[in-house]
């Protein structure tokens, strides 16, 4: 089955998202370009391994695109000292930071509390960043420990929180409700000269049922009152942003992201909120890559009916029709009722299960799974 | 996704064995075609259910090469009359029959006993069809209710049990350590002119441990007891048929299929033992089916490592493999190291399981699970 004399070099675009708890999209990507390696040995394969903003984007950029991880230290999420990094992409034209990297859940361990973290850490990448001289700064929002609409990186920034004492503090999520008026003047000048783009998939809106502290404050280990409490605070927080400036927020889908670190990113950073999947696609340039490209191979875990909206798969599929390209989609799972997907663009949709299995046995052997579904389609693709 | 003007019109030969206990193979022919259909609607679909010899072989027959039910009046296992059917295909020049019509397990129902059933409505079904003057007969064996060596049928169709008194008998299964003598000499001479065939998948010899009554005898509702009585009853039958016709089976693998009937199929009717899948092939000529086609597409409950011998999958891949066909399985399973069946000629295997659910969730939906594989892979096809 090597590819014969002869035969034209293939060129395979890999861009899965991960199957989340099982394999990463750097797996994917690698267990894809072993089954293709089998068959088309000398085939060009690009490998872009879809970072969702959470932990490990910066690596998934650095995979698809090269470049250098800068580490510095900056304020962990109770403001102690620690090592964190982002990416320079572009030849330093980019800067890739993940929140995570000093606001994550993770970094806490046992000290989870939503009142008193901070994401002061990831201001002071930004400003590392700006102070670089890169042109763009992407902010992947996810996995955060904090609830503080990201008043503290802003603080990082440069801007100026009140009290009613007219003192200046850092708000945490247990001292929002504090924040009397906010001077966005001093902002860092490096700053104001580069695109800001922050990477948000999910839809909420600061508080309310469905805002930040409702959703994922229990996480974080927000007991009810907590949860209450944390409303409370973002609430307050959009009612001074309004006020001072002049932006209504309350009800912009994706800033109750990462403990409304979404409001903070658009009212203080001027940033856009964007889907991960398209900011990938824009920063790594798809549209070129895909020009010459055979196949293009995407994934995820799970195609399903319910809201297509920001799933790698169809911005994927998307991009790529208007190429004319074909896609093919790996998953863990599909529904059925998935005509939509073949409509934007999806040529196929190929399932891992090898055997009739539950998830709980299955998932120990996805590699293999997925390296067999991907060498078949392969044969059948010859 | 219409087949577009001016496409070549496609050929597609259909062949899948049942997915045992969730499709029949009728029922995945269906579902197939109605794939293919939906890509491409004037193509040509071939449709070949498989059948394994078991109950339903006559319909798979006849729905691959159309031809005409015979019914007619028969004696069940417990020699009462029945109606029962064969199938005359190949304008009349071949019969199919299967021993289920007439000897199956379901007509007992509550009087399971192989001790007393007996597969004499067998050869009555042979001896009808040799009359109608056809020139081969297909018998399928599995399903039985029956131990007894296939001596019901022999008796029906002419040959002589002999006691020890000097009187014939109809040997059953409690009864097969009284023959004494056989005598071949008064076969019905109609039958004598035809080929037959017996389909038999199995490999169990007559008698011992691994033989019909050990393995197959409790699913009749042998005791173990009985099973001993049975194996030594069959053991007496092969000692007489090595003395009096001269042919040792005792080893012959596929001899203990159907109660020991794959033994009485070669002594008393010169059959020849062969895998279903192998019989079908020959009978609808399938060398000649695929010559102008583009895909075949067959399938089978579970791939599995062990015994690719006897498989569908295997069967059909050879053949085709010798035309350089290429051959798409779709299956319920498909274990990993399944080199073995890409090199005898399979090109690829796709697996229907959408989700990753256990087969007591997924065979609810196995229809719908095969539509939305196979039209995927027809989907990537074009």
């Amino acid at each position: 089955m090597l590819k014969k004399e002869g035969d034209p070099l293939k060129k395979f675009v890999l861009i899965p998202d991960s199957f989340k708890g099982t394999l990463s999209s750097t797996e994917i990507c690698e267990t894809l370009e072993r089954a293709i390696r089998a068959h088309h040995s000398d085939a060009e394969v690009v490998s872009i391994p879809v970072a969702d903003g959470g932990e490990g984007s910066v690596d998934c950029f650095l995979t698809a695109l090269g470049g250098e991880k800068v580490t510095l230290t900056v304020n962990n999420p109770y403001m102690e000292e620690m090592s964190a990094y982002y990416g320079l992409i572009d030849n330093g034209q980019t800067a890739v930071i993940e929140m995570a990297a000093c606001a994550g859940l993770p970094l806490v361990e046992t000290r989870k509390n939503p009142l008193k973290t901070t994401t002061y850490g990831v201001g002071e990448l930004m400003l590392h960043a700006a102070d670089q001289g890169v042109k763009k700064i992407v902010v992947g929002l996810g996995g955060s420990s904090t609830n503080d609409g990201g008043c503290g990186a802003a603080a990082a920034a440069g801007v100026l929180f009140y009290n009613d004492q007219n003192e200046t503090f850092v708000p945490t999520g247990g001292t929002l409700k504090d924040i009397a008026r906010i001077d966005v003047s001093q902002v860092a000048p490096s700053l104001k000269e580069v695109e800001i783009v922050t990477m948000c998939d999910i839809d909420n809106p600061m508080y309310g049922p469905t805002g930040a502290a409702h959703v994922f404050g229990p996480q974080k280990g927000a007991d009810k009152d907590m949860v209450l409490f944390l409303d409370a605070g973002v609430q307050h927080l959009a009612e001074v942003i309004q006020r001072d400036l002049a932006m209504d927020l309350s009800t912009m889908p994706g800033t109750g992201a990462a403990g409304a670190m979404g409001a903070g990113m658009v009212a203080f950073f001027h940033s856009t909120l964007q889907m991960g999947i398209e900011t990938v696609l824009d920063t790594v340039n798809f549209e070129k890559i895909i020009q010459d490209a055979d196949y293009i191979f995407t994934g995820e875990g799970k195609i399903d009916f319910q809201s297509l909206r920001g799933k790698v798969v169809i911005g994927v599929a998307k991009r790529a029709k208007k190429q004319e390209k074909k896609v093919i989609v790996i998953a863990g799972g599909a529904d059925q009722g998935i005509e939509e997907a073949y409509e934007v663009g999806v040529t196929a949709v190929f399932t891992i299960n090898r055997l009739p299995e539950p998830l709980e046995i299955s998932r120990h052997k996805s590699r293999e799974n997925l390296y067999d579904t991907a060498d078949n389609i392969l044969r059948i693709l010859q």
